[in-house]
């Protein structure tokens, strides 16, 4: 059909379970951007009959695009080429340009050259080479109305190979329908029934338009798709504007947006810097505000004091308070925001301290309690959660929840009533 | 096959690219742990047709097992039930002991009851049940050979339901070979040629024993399966014993070991304490230190000092040193090392420092140039690093480095000879 792709990926370590195939969630994504839907994804060994039968297989059912992906380099495990040849009933053809190509890369990057490399200077007959990203070349064959495309299993050699070579190609040749507009409207501390709740008054199913909620340790985001035309794009302006202003301060941005960095982007308007005091998040918070470039323009530092010595020595936490109320208290969490806004001379700063388990709870103070402090213009607000879920996850959402209550002291409250909101964990 | 299995997923969710899929890696790893081989793992969309078709063709193959996972809830879009049914040309049942489970379970937890949720109490006739770990029950139905086997695409009810359920029965029919035993050698600052190289001389193809190497940014790992007989067992051994012979200080741990928390191993055995100063990886050396439960033992803190002005003022870097030098130098990773170690009077320290892109490089300091300090029994040591890849990769790497650094340190030298090998980027 004229909208449909296909996927093949050859590869025992992926049906071993030795790696997880991002390979698919890529392409997938990258085709619906196309208005291009993915029905078939298939891994399967590396057997030259079953892969054969495979691009048969989804032949039969003619998708306008076939993607294969991996089984192009130079061992014996590599049978891409020789399966699509199978599959078509055509023979092999040497490319001497492309083995000229593989040999000067191999003299370029001093590698030694092994005869087994002039495999990938061969495809099935009436192929057309794409250009090496890695050390094999990729191809594409056309037959019966569909466009194969035979791309490496490297996920970075993949997407150089698809962003420079395989998107422009379908883009030009209109392979998909419309095309769809996506927009990913990102949000933190909302669950999903919270959010079908006060999104409820949306008429999201009417014309053409999608709309869809994924859960993951980023927070809700809420997918809007629409069908790449003009009132389809008006549509999901719209209810992106509608979205944003039922959701208020919950939502930190679009698409590829990170809360750390939009947090940063908010800072850097305000002139304002930041520092970090954590104790159960060891450093997740400020690995969290410098995964963004150019973050040094105002994260300062941060302190990650593990021990009460450390918290009373560098962040300054009254000894006596730490044992009155217990490090994983709101008290220490307000001392240790304090401390570190302090010790590095910012304007802003932020604080954890919780029990991130497995061991270490009790019933005064479980697993998964957590207290975020922030300063933000000589106020502190501390807020408690009560977070489910694994060490990693508690101490994964406990960074940002922490960055996003500075988040959201940093927004202007008056224009985003939502930020009040109490934080749901 | 006696001792293959085939795997179908559904859910437009995998094929749009919102979910990478971990239920196949998970499964396949496994069943292989089973002596079964997966041979086809295909993610197919929400169609009812073009699953019983999926499953059909998977039949047509004769797997001991195939496993469906995902389309066991309520919705429309739900519908590996009626897929399976059509699949074998059976009807489907009603079943009054799975609705009371749903019931009661909805009441326990005060969902609200819909008249969807009894769609979840039908089975393809003669199909047995599987006990719910959330909301849907799974089922086995056999015929032909193969045991069909319908899991919920949730990732937790899945493996609930596998390790429960699924594993026991299929241990117990005894449908794969004899089992693999399976062993994965972690290293660490090795690459795959130079760890070919290194081990060529095993050999390591004979008596049913399998080698292959894996890169991640954990390192390589090198797992190693033979069949679990007990001179395959034998054999799995020997060759482990060979591999961290040859390979020395670089083999950090085996199977889901974490290079962090190897190191904290070696520190609490000689009763040591760490602790970090970091620039350039912003908190993660920290973070990955602090991964492990029970790091507050030997991890005391860290600071992050992301300017030169908190470098000065925390680690005690001489102000001259940091003109003289610059930030990212030799000098200045020993310094914040030996600062880090004063600051929280811990035995041993590691520090960072380095660009870590996208911008900030220069002809003499480019991106990816990284020092990595340690101080371990008064002695600083400090490595230099040429690091490729993204921002991201960079600072996982370094950090993942300067743990390693100390790790390597903490062993005796004289017992590992491969501990003084530099590291290889």
């Amino acid at each position: 059909m004229q909208n449909t792709a296909e996927m093949i990926f050859t590869g025992d370590e992926l049906l071993r379970g030795d790696i997880v195939n991002t390979n698919q969630s890529y392409l997938g994504e990258k085709l619906l951007d196309l208005g291009i839907f993915a029905t078939h994804a298939l891994c399967v060994a590396d057997d030259r009959a079953a892969i054969t039968k495979a691009i048969g297989d989804s032949l039969g059912r003619q998708p306008a695009v076939l993607i294969l992906s991996g089984g192009l380099g130079p061992t014996e495990d590599d049978l891409t080429r020789e399966a699509t040849a199978d599959a078509f009933g055509l023979g092999l053809v040497d490319h001497p340009e492309l083995l000229e190509a593989i040999r000067t890369l191999f003299k370029d990057r001093g590698f030694v050259w092994s005869e087994n490399n002039r495999k990938q200077a061969t495809l099935p007959d009436g192929a057309i080479a794409i250009p090496m990203r890695g050390t094999a070349p990729g191809f594409y064959l056309e037959a019966g109305g569909t466009l194969v495309v035979a791309l490496p299993g490297v996920p970075r050699e993949l997407k150089e190979m698809w962003t420079g070579d395989v998107e422009p190609l379908l883009r030009e040749r209109r392979l998909g329908t419309e095309g769809f507009a996506v927009r990913r409207v990102r949000t933190f501390g909302l669950g999903e029934s919270r959010a079908a709740d006060m999104l409820s008054g949306l008429e999201w199913r009417g014309a053409g338009m999608d709309i869809g909620t994924r859960a993951s340790k980023d927070g809700l985001t809420i997918i809007l798709r629409a069908v790449a035309t003009p009132q389809g794009v008006l549509l999901l302006e719209q209810t992106e504007a509608r979205i944003r202003e039922i959701l208020g301060g919950r939502v930190y941005g679009v698409d590829d947006d990170d809360l750390a960095a939009a947090t940063g982007k908010l800072l850097r308007r305000a002139g304002l810097t930041v520092s970090s005091g954590e104790s159960c998040t060891g450093g997740l918070v400020a690995k969290r505000f410098t995964d963004a470039p150019g973050s040094s323009d105002y994260f300062l530092g941060g302190v990650v004091t593990y021990s009460n010595g450390a918290k009373s020595k560098l962040l300054g936490v009254d000894e006596a308070l730490l044992a009155a109320k217990g490090a994983v208290s709101s008290e220490v969490a307000a001392a240790m925001a304090e401390g570190a806004r302090s010790l590095f001379g910012t304007g802003c700063a932020v604080s954890t301290t919780g029990v991130a388990g497995p061991g270490g709870g009790s019933a005064q103070k479980p697993v998964g309690l957590v207290f975020i402090g922030s300063v933000v213009a000589g106020v502190t607000v501390v807020e408690e959660l009560h977070l489910p879920g694994t060490r990693e996850e508690i101490r994964y959402r406990s960074a940002q929840a922490a960055i996003d209550l500075l988040r959201r002291r940093l927004l202007r409250p008056s224009q985003n009533p939502a930020a009040r909101l109490p934080l749901s964990a």
